[in-house]
């Protein structure tokens, strides 16, 4: 039930479906991942909260997410691949996706200007500007030496001209192509499926991208601001016309009921960075909903953040301590909180999974969907998620 | 070979001795201490830098301070005794010894007026004024459920003239003997000499305390600015008078080189913030002298930061993953470096546990000072720690 979809490519083996919903294993140069899977987010070479190696390990993590375009800056990709490479320079072992830098068209739109050549930036480190082409960020993700690389393209922003959006993911197309010669044929490349909200671009984009027999699909140019209606209305299009042997990867989603909606719509892989960031401001997952550490409420509450949690967290620290931590500014608040929302969300993904392989995926969609209909915090997260700037 | 102050005293096993420096065993509610110990700083119920319980006892920390001014203000001393005490509430099953707050009548003294009945503070938290008295600090400390309480004292700024430092050292006295009514015949209670750099002011308050027949003895009031000669003329002085049978503790100090001086003279227990702020801050302490990791020389060097180490940080990153991390403000530099630094400290004071039982203690001493003597850095950071404010 295995198949690779060329020499250098990852296998995939597809182990399980239950409706839509598909149950995976990705082995890459680094290691083994099972699916559906959630990426921590590690732009700089470090997800934030200061969680070291063996943290994300607790967490149930294994395949992370670098950043090409923050790293090329920062420290510089040269400089991590005379170093040994990313895995290597952050004493990461197991395996690594790159974000292109694609992205930072979109997160960075300020400091950006698009042009046939690639997307020319200044730097939002030292101010200077430089060239982002495909070519340059196939470079770069090959010295990091990273498991899987992403096509350079520009994520088409929201709302947008149909028109807009069509040069936009023309353009994208070109840029895989010129991706794709670039990676060589060693290197495991996923295409990205632009095209805004129109479907006949989705269309137009898949079928361009499908054309050129890539090792993954991801789907770019959601979570910019559209309503998780307009997100499933893509997804819905999008997934049943990607090659179900080779994994799907939604790219900056989401919530845990985006992620468990676009499970069960039929996706493999994802990457959000709120858990992290959600941590740092006190937002923390709980079995029963979010929990807002900073409220007063939590000052006297000698309960762990979830009775049901065993994360490094809730087996040492009540909501009281963390409450106080979080008061005091100690990093160690923000350390905890992240530590436990990325235990949430691994946890989530591992229900997901051995759900997919009971057939009662469509229950735990239900559950989550119960879960953050019923938390009265939640609509207020979710609208300051999307109204929060983008992160670079 | 033992003693026992008072039935509730703690036990305090001289083991060895190797001139004037001391190996003991010192055994506390919460467990045994092997001394000279040094104390990692963990002033608001947290040492900083994001480190949990397992990254302590990894440093090899047996022993933690905490800070009764600091949590009777936040998150407040009944609240945590409600909770179940400092222990449960940050997690640490390890012995603790509270700071009295004597030391924020010198550090905070901007915000602070010193009267008989005790220290009238402006409070750094909200504004509020509120009194600490040699009554209330019992209180807190009982509150907290620490392993050893110290006396409520002034700690006498530098430089004072020999009056203000006698007014300020009775005081203390009679601050001493009205804590120990509060303390009870339960707590375990140390000491503080006071007495500035004035050799019979330090007779006064040594005689005044032994009279009083504490738990321990603090040395207070240095530290504070004086030079290291001072420190050290103190120190000879009045550590031949303590009671051998007892633990003598060096309030705030220091740098290696202090710390192995204090202990051949016959200290046995250390806290200072050098090592966790030192670390914030990129210095980094190795078997070779410090390191500076911002300075640019180390942007590709894939050396760990000292090779002769095996801490998490130096196990698993190279320096220029460190100043990578510095550079990008990343929580893990200051976690990572805190390790380190703590990690440093604590091979030092097994280093000089194991003189002391050897014989070789000086040699110790002798290697610490040719190695801070050749550290070009070290001048610059002893001036750059003198001159940096106080922590509260």
């Amino acid at each position: 039930m295995s198949t690779t979809p060329s020499p250098a490519g990852p296998r995939f083996e597809l182990l399980g479906q239950d409706g839509k919903a598909r149950r995976g294993r990705l082995q890459l140069p680094h290691g083994t991942v099972e699916t559906p899977a959630f990426m921590p987010v590690g732009t700089r070479g470090a997800v934030r909260g200061a969680l070291d190696r063996e943290d994300l390990l607790q967490t149930g993590s294994t395949l992370i997410l670098a950043n090409a375009f923050h790293l090329m800056l920062r420290p510089g990709a040269e400089r991590i691949a005379r170093l040994g490479g990313l895995h290597t320079f952050m004493g990461w072992d197991g395996p690594i996706l790159a974000d292109s830098g694609g992205f930072q068209t979109f997160s960075l739109a300020a400091q950006c200007h698009i042009e046939e050549t690639g997307a020319r930036f200044r730097s939002p480190v030292d101010g200077s500007e430089f060239m982002l082409s495909p070519e340059r960020s196939m470079e770069v993700q090959q010295l990091l030496g990273v498991d899987i690389r992403t096509v350079m393209d520009e994520c088409t922003p929201y709302p947008v001209t149909e028109t807009q959006a069509r040069e936009s993911m023309q353009r994208s197309l070109r840029w895989a192509e010129r991706s794709q010669r670039a990676c060589g044929p060693d290197g495991i490349l996923f295409g990205i499926v632009q095209g805004g909200m129109y479907p006949q671009l989705r269309q137009d984009s898949l079928e361009g991208l499908l054309a050129m027999g890539l090792d993954g699909y991801a789907i770019g140019g959601l979570s910019v601001g559209e309503s998780r209606e307009q997100m499933l209305t893509v997804l819905e299009y999008v997934l049943p016309r990607l090659p179900a042997r080779q994994p799907r990867y939604l790219m900056g989603a989401g919530t845990p009921l985006d992620i468990a909606t676009a499970v069960c719509c039929g996706t493999d892989l994802f990457d959000c960075v709120l858990p992290t960031r959600n941590a740092r401001n006190g937002h923390l997952y709980t079995s029963t909903g979010i929990l807002r550490i900073r409220n007063a409420v939590y000052r006297d509450d000698p309960a762990p953040v979830d009775a049901d949690c065993d994360c490094l967290a809730c087996r040492t620290s009540s909501r009281a301590y963390l409450h106080h931590l979080d008061r005091c500014g100690e990093m160690l608040a923000a350390r905890l909180g992240t530590l436990h929302n990325l235990h949430y969300y691994q946890r989530l993904m591992r229900q997901l999974r051995e759900s997919i392989a009971q057939g009662t995926s469509t229950a735990v969609l239900a559950r989550i969907a119960r879960l953050y209909a019923a938390s009265a915090g939640t609509n207020a997260l979710q609208k300051s998620a999307a109204a929060a700037p983008p992160q670079p």
